[in-house]
């Protein structure tokens, strides 16, 4: 049987892992602890259950202010014929939370009582009179809490299992616990590999790579009720990765090694793995993730007989190095660890099912979980596929939740319906505003302050014309737009009426921003004219065919009468206006078109040519609707205008202005 | 305007708050700090958006092992025509993470090129060959992570006001930033105050109270995020407490003082409040909690004019003593104002529709904030109502959601619609069986295990015969009964057949149990046989009519030809097994019939007389689902069924036996 880089199925490389963690002995709670019960237990795992020591109350004890009494004595009363109780025997003052004389089983509240001294008037300390008057009967156990009302000495209070919350703190103190017994934390070393790694905070160069994935699991693990230690970075070398793996085993529980669990010429995980004890699985058919490692290691390194483990084996993760492979091997394999480990129930997601928004293609052989943007647009519940690029972190922070594409399937058409393991609450869905379209810095803006206004933005980045393709189909809120019409010179309106002619619409200025062109910082080559692109020496980069840049682009080349054939490197396309950036940055082109912003991200200079206008396209149904309110309240609100009008090249003179309302 | 014990509406309430608050200059984030990017950050609320300050990649990087070329350069490479490349200027050896060089623009992966030597043969070393052959042709930016994949230099990675969770760690700092800039915790200092108080681990007597709201707030605030600080208790002394809260109030930004805020003989806090500045509000129409404080003090004690406060005013909530008051509370002020303080949003609970599953009647002046367990019971969602008691802390701790019944609803009708605010999540919801009828202790041993097995078993005491009447309606899985047929011997079937008529059911034997007489400890009176209980100076106290011990008792009384008025106390009647053990344990009765376990409770001596069976009653249809599949295999568990064996006046040797299937 070989474990190289031999991709089996996930439940195969668990029943493996497990096998080996049973022979080790450690499928079960690590240990417990007998900790104080104050506010910092919660979140821990209750080790035993805990039953009830004493009842709550436990006595007898007034509900309200007034006088405990027998409820027989005071049988006939009524507001036409008082009885009178003479206090001390029949009646006696007690505050609430007071105990009954043994003798009581009532209480009348005080406000319902008339306090007399020994000549019959109202007595002049209330709480201390003669007798008393009353003018009802009371029933029995009225306004008292009985003993045990709230527990029963005995009872079970809470499940061994149970993870503490802060009420539970409560109840376990109120039956007479000062310590609960909790699950020892399960220890989780965390060792960062790669020469090419630099700790956060140090200045990069091409080729580094910050090391985050360690805080991330570290979070995570600690998150889950795990005790998370983290170890500095080692480099590439197997025999100082060795060294700390046998290290870790001394004290951890799991050990989590990020990276070097593929089989290229520095991953040497699995020989690490195999000089200190048994590597199990290496590769597992789920996606982003696969190159993960399983194995059983010991301090000493002795290597294990597959039949069985060292006590001492502690089992060792081999995490892929991507960041979304690493966070996604965190949740599928190091939480359920975790939970068997404090013997509660593994996590839970809410869940809820949606329609894809788009074809999805996944291998047949593995688990491929999907990451989603959830909304509901009108009556639908849409998942919207994001990245899927395995390097791409945003892709989870922005995820509203994971869809997974079960083995066998080849992918699922769009419109399937789903069910999302959701990272978000479904209230957080319920007032989540999907924009697909055009992106622009103000839909980050827009977002940054809508968060304040219980609102979510969701955007995704599919160019103008596919934005008000998604809206056809009923697929986005809104989208952002900037398209010209060559012809009439318009922005939008055109297209709109040729993409949505059902689908009345409002459309709403956002900003003016200038479009012009990127150079080099310190513009070496002079230039500041289309005319200039003409230059022999100037190597221009363009923008895709039905980019809105390129529509401008060629408008203005023609009103000026220039040939594209005349612009060297015309044909050489970039999908964003980052691209473009990065390519003069790079040097490989000196010159290209885009926004302000994009030379400002990457440290280029900007010659502002044209002033284009971003719309908002919004169906009518939508724009009327409460969900969008606080949208359209933002557009008015002055420091948000302000912000808007501080960023390089952009003008919000037309914000807010309603350009058309096309039934 | 009378702020004295004058309840008023909630939202009236809060706008005195706010608006005093807000004259303090303290309505916002209070404070913000430069945090280290590490684990600890999770929780933490982001005080500034954070926009990349580098791009992720921040440079193009070979996403695999292989050879960085000029995709110009393959055009034309066939299977059956292949290319040479030119090593070092048309094609360069890089590893997954390198980043290209300059010219390059495309990654072919090692497996599909033929690294080649001088002569055209195989290299010897293919990460170093003198020229390779590649019979594809590769797209630009294949294989290749280009600049800012993830992330765009000033692009919004997350907006103000998130709350961080691992992942968006990961993106902040793969974005270039080593600390970010968190919202100062708001510090709470917690007062607990009370002659009656006992910390927690002290020997209680009657009148004590275990104080442990202190714990359950310092709990709450910290998972909302803010920073408890308990204080020790104060005896209810009002110059006491007053120097207590001027000190709390020189460091803390919100003070909860409890208790005390009623207006009993020792309600010192709305005074205390007076003296150190201003009373708001005292009396919330909020049901349970209605007597809340709200105040602005300073430690200084300088009461402050109506209009505006003194800049180091600190709101102050009288917060109620009972627990379940306390808790609710916290959640309903307590919670928003940390998240106002924090900058993020307040909390927002899954919610679910619905149905009680009996009437509700509230007082017509209050939000009534109820608490339900929820359960899906085929295909109905249903909430069953729970202890309303404010003092019944585990009505929280069971409680699976609230339903707010608002101001001006009298109540709400069973079968009424409700919206759920729910502190589990809805997955945990579908694995909830409900079990409505008679209690045992054996059903809590039944919670403790199944909770281990992926199910959650939520129980209401309703009695054997309500629980059959909940089963006719549908609102539950399972009842347990042990309903005597004092005509035929036979437990529960008749009674089935009377009020199940047509829903198929099964009837599965759980436990039987000794039923017997309750005794002062020691056995003083001598009592021994049912006879004992017609001797003139022992007295009894007997069960309601109905429950299943009084039918019990009347069988056998009936068999052995004793009157029921020769037993002294038979009219004098308990409702559950434990009031008839305080009874006796109290000395108000010598002797009562019931259960072992309720003798062990309370410490009382048991004589055992009958055994009786106690039987599962299942709709077939739940007893055939998987929901129960758990259940049936506990039955079967040695483990389960020795620690029930265990249990005082226990016999398992029925468990599990179908005693029948009622069609």
């Amino acid at each position: 049987m070989s474990v190289y880089l031999h991709d089996i199925p996930l439940p195969e490389a668990w029943k493996r892992l497990r096998e080996a963690i049973q022979a080790a002995g450690r499928w079960q709670v690590l240990g417990t602890e007998e900790i104080p019960l104050d506010e910092r237990a919660v979140g821990r795992v209750l080790a035993q259950p805990v039953w009830a020591k004493i009842s709550s109350p436990h006595y007898h004890a007034a509900a309200m202010d007034g006088f405990a009494v027998r409820a027989a004595d005071t049988d006939g009363a009524l507001p036409t014929a008082p009885l009178t109780l003479t206090y001390g025997e029949q009646a006696v003052y007690v505050d609430t939370g007071d105990p009954l004389p043994l003798w009581a089983n009532a209480v009348i509240p005080i406000e319902k009582v008339e306090p007399l001294d020994e000549n019959g008037s109202a007595a002049a300390d209330p709480r201390a009179p003669h007798a008393i008057r009353i003018r009802a009967a009371s029933t029995p156990w009225s306004h008292v809490r009985p003993m045990g009302e709230d527990m029963v000495a005995t009872q079970l209070v809470l499940p061994a299992g149970h993870v503490l919350r802060p009420v539970d703190l409560g109840a376990i103190a109120g039956c007479g616990h000062a310590t609960v017994r909790a699950a020892r934390k399960p220890r989780v070393a965390i060792l960062p590999t790669g020469t090419e790694l630099k700790p956060i905070g140090r200045p990069v160069e091409s080729g580094d790579i910050i090391e985050y994935n360690s805080i991330v699991l570290a979070a995570q693990v600690n998150e889950w009720g795990g005790e998370a230690v983290r170890y500095p970075i080692t480099e590439d070398n197997f025999e100082r990765i060795r060294a700390r793996v046998a290290e870790a085993a001394q004290t951890a529980d799991l050990i989590l090694l990020n990276a070097g669990s593929s089989a290229g010429s520095e991953d040497f995980s699995a020989a690490v793995v195999e000089s200190l004890g048994e590597l199990l699985v290496h590769g597992i058919a789920v996606r982003p993730g696969h190159p993960v490692i399983f194995g059983m290691v010991t301090a000493g390194g002795q290597p294990s007989a597959v039949s069985g483990q060292p006590p001492d084996a502690v089992p060792i993760i081999g995490v892929p190095g991507y960041p979304v492979s690493a966070a996604l091997t965190g949740e599928i394999f190091v939480e359920p660890l975790i939970a068997r480990w404090l013997g509660r129930p593994p996590a839970q997601p809410p869940e809820i099912e949606a329609q894809l928004t788009r074809k999805i293609t996944s291998p047949s052989g593995d688990d491929d979980y999907l990451r989603v943007a959830v909304a509901k647009v009108g009556e639908r519940v849409l998942a919207a596929p994001l990245s899927r690029g395995s390097g791409v972190i945003t892709s989870l922070v922005q995820a509203d939740g994971i869809v997974i594409v079960p083995r066998g399937a080849q992918g699922l058409p769009a419109g399937e319906r789903v069910r999302v393991r959701l990272y978000r609450s479904p209230a957080e869905i319920e007032h989540t505003i999907l924009a697909i379209g055009s992106h622009d810095i103000t839909l980050d803006v827009i977002a940054q302050f809508l968060a304040a206004r219980g609102r979510r933005l969701a955007s995704a980045n599919v160019g103008s014309l596919g934005g008000l393709v998604a809206l056809r189909r009923g697929e986005a809120h809104l989208a952002g737009s900037h398209l010209l019409d060559p012809e009439t010179g318009e922005y939008n309106l055109s297209y709109i009426r040729r993409y949505l002619p059902d689908t009345p619409v409002r459309v709403v200025a956002l900003v003016g921003r200038q479009q012009g062109l990127l150079v080099a910082r310190g513009n070496p080559k002079g230039i500041h004219t289309l005319e200039d692109l003409t230059r022999p020496e100037i190597r221009f980069v363009n923008r895709q065919r039905g980019a809105g840049t390129r529509v401008l682009l060629d408008y203005h080349l023609g009103k000026m009468g220039l040939a594209p054939e005349a612009v060297n490197g015309y044909p050489q396309e970039e999908f964003t206006h980052l691209a473009v950036a990065a390519a003069i940055a790079s040097g490989r082109a000196d010159c290209g078109m885009g926004i302000a912003a994009a030379a400002h991200a990457l440290k280029l200079d900007f010659i502002p040519l044209f002033q284009e206008r971003y719309d908002l396209v919004v169906p009518k149904v939508y724009a009327e609707s409460d969900l969008l309110t606080p949208l359209w309240n933002l557009l008015e609100d002055p420091e948000f205008r302000s912000i808007v009008a501080a960023l390089p090249g952009y003008d919000v003179h037309v914000m807010g202005k309603q350009i058309a309302d096309l039934e």
